[in-house]
């Protein structure tokens, strides 16, 4: 049933796992112990999801990580490395910064839903993922951080995730103290939307996603694309983004059958894209 | 003391309830059991609005409904006829979308507060007009849901008002799962901003009401234009505009009288407008 | 070991009491009962946060109050005394305003971070002043209101810092019934930070404070800055500035010092700028 690809780069032997189970896209951070998004990572990552975006067939996307840390954001030893080079570091650490924030752009702009399964500290770079994710399901021992100032480095970018999660004093604190807060904290601020046990994770992830998966691949693809296109746009202008993107989904197959299903009383059936 | 006026229109008798209690209208949406958003209704909604924004003697709306169901949102039954027609129904659903974003408009531009009294199931379109208005009160027995993805047709519009009540993500579970929250979640998530029970929801609402038409209605209309102005801007941008509002509306009469009477340790006496 | 200066006006005594313990900064509104903000008020406060932002050495600023009341906000007897004046007081309307405004964005600006330390009743602009400050802890005995509706002036100004830091309805319920809501109430609304009970509140701002005041005061400054330039942006302009500003970031003495003392397990030696 799973379709296991991996993308293998040079460093860690597969870090990064992709399977397959029919319509959900299964994508594991698989660099342990701190999952770091060195260049590979990233690069192994954004290909999964450019093989999603391009995959109809696949209607939802898990994000998931093996061992205690989801991901500790950046790799500093392999930027540390680069201080070396003739320009300091400064076309690696460009590349870098660059390759996150556009991971986290290609999440908020792929066709399918993604959905964060955390179990563990998801740090930095690591908690931009989760608050870039549409959607995060945690174990009750998980934490999150952007703890940046310890290290003289500020969580600028995800910062920009984490202010567009949460509530701005509930970002400025854990921006400013960099310190860690747990599960319930994280989901009274919205960077989680559930919190499980341990045990029950993967299940729980996987009643979302076959739940997700259900629903009409139409209305999902032309949902997220209006989040997208909507966001941050002042009301009316919001509203005729908005009203333009509903007039269209009307003709869609999928509305059509699945708005007579409803008046029907039946089960809707939905178009293999 | 309750003058009654209806406006009727050709399909239900009666869709929408307008009351007037002084200076408290109360709207009803009474076309159960699924108070849809049908032409009729919105027109009949829209025009009661309009009345109500021409009439400066009213200080606060109430939108409230008969039912089971506050409303279910568009009338599919209505939309699904219009396939017929030689556009495939293009015009017809133009025409309903923009009337339910020009109503959720409305309500935004309405000089008066408007309280949503919600008792029952708010779903799609129904939810957007819980999340449109400037405050809502529910029963604790009241759900909250868009669940457009079930249909194949996506929430789009109902997308726009939840994503700015609610964070992000908390919209996003809405919105992709189409599952239905229950009063406590959508109180958590910024959707309503009180839970009663039902045998009290009437009383609360219209103590609510009660206390808005006591307040200077000059400066309930500076602020709810000030909010729809500023809203959204850069930090300097609404502070220029909130710093002209505050200029003129100390020359307002209920100012005057308002801080003198303050200072004075007397209840002020607002102006007829 | 504190270095108190204090900037003196003509009506109160010592209106604002300003206090160095080393790398903090305490800023306190010494004008009670009300702790209104006179102009006399506004001029030292703003004298200090500019002095602060012009003193490297100064790592975080705590602002807080004596008496009973944080602040009441503009000072009505001030203001009102100047409707005599030949153009009705507009100018003077327009200055005050327009200073309470700078004040808030002065927050927003400065390099520091900036910690609210309330005990006690924050009201109006007092109000607006908590929700613009980066951070606030409170007592369990603080309470909150935005009451222009009492007074026939809007807290158009406040609205600004509120809608900002709290979900729409909850902000419009504020603003529109003038009610004071609680501590707890403040802290779900994302108003405060963090409760403590009062015999702990120096004690826990402290703790804050010295918390901040530990990490890289560059990395404070660069995120700060970077804070106020993303926020709003659309998503991938905020990425771009939070980008180059990680870069930069990289290049900052601190960053080198920190993420070496973190590859090698040691404590960070800031500079001092």
């Amino acid at each position: 049933m799973a379709d296991v690809v991996s993308f293998r780069k040079e460093e860690p032997a597969n870090p990064v796992r992709v399977e397959r189970f029919e319509p959900i896209l299964r994508i594991t951070l698989n660099n342990p112990p701190a999952n770091a998004l060195s260049v590979a990572v990233m690069e192994a990552l954004g290909a999964a999801l450019d093989a999603a975006a391009a995959d109809e067939a696949i209607r939802i996307v898990i994000l998931a990580s093996t061992g205690k840390v989801f991901s500790a954001g950046h790799d500093l030893k392999e930027m540390t490395a680069r201080r070396g080079d003739p320009d300091g570091g400064r076309a690696f650490f460009e590349k870098t910064m660059r390759m996150a924030a556009d991971l986290m752009l290609k999440i908020a702009a792929l066709p399918q839903p993604v959905v964060a399964e955390i179990d563990g500290l998801a740090t930095a770079a690591g908690c931009q993922l989760v608050a870039s994710c549409d959607l995060a399901i945690c174990t009750d021992t998980s934490t999150f951080c952007t703890p940046g100032v310890n290290i003289g480095l500020f969580c600028s970018t995800p910062m920009v995730a984490v202010t567009r999660a949460a509530h701005p004093k509930q970002a400025m604190e854990m921006l400013l103290t960099g310190e860690t807060i747990d599960a319930s904290t994280a989901k009274d601020f919205g960077l989680v939307n559930r919190i499980v046990p341990q045990q029950y994770l993967r299940q729980v992830v996987d009643k979302y996603a076959a739940v997700i998966a259900s629903k009409s691949p139409q209305a999902l693809r032309i949902g997220k694309a209006a989040m997208r296109a909507q966001a941050g746009l002042p009301l009316p202008d919001a509203y005729d983004v908005a009203v333009a993107t509903m007039v269209d989904n009307m003709f869609a197959d999928d509305a059509k059958e699945g708005i007579g299903a409803f008046l029907d009383k039946r089960m809707p059936e939905w178009g293999r894209d």
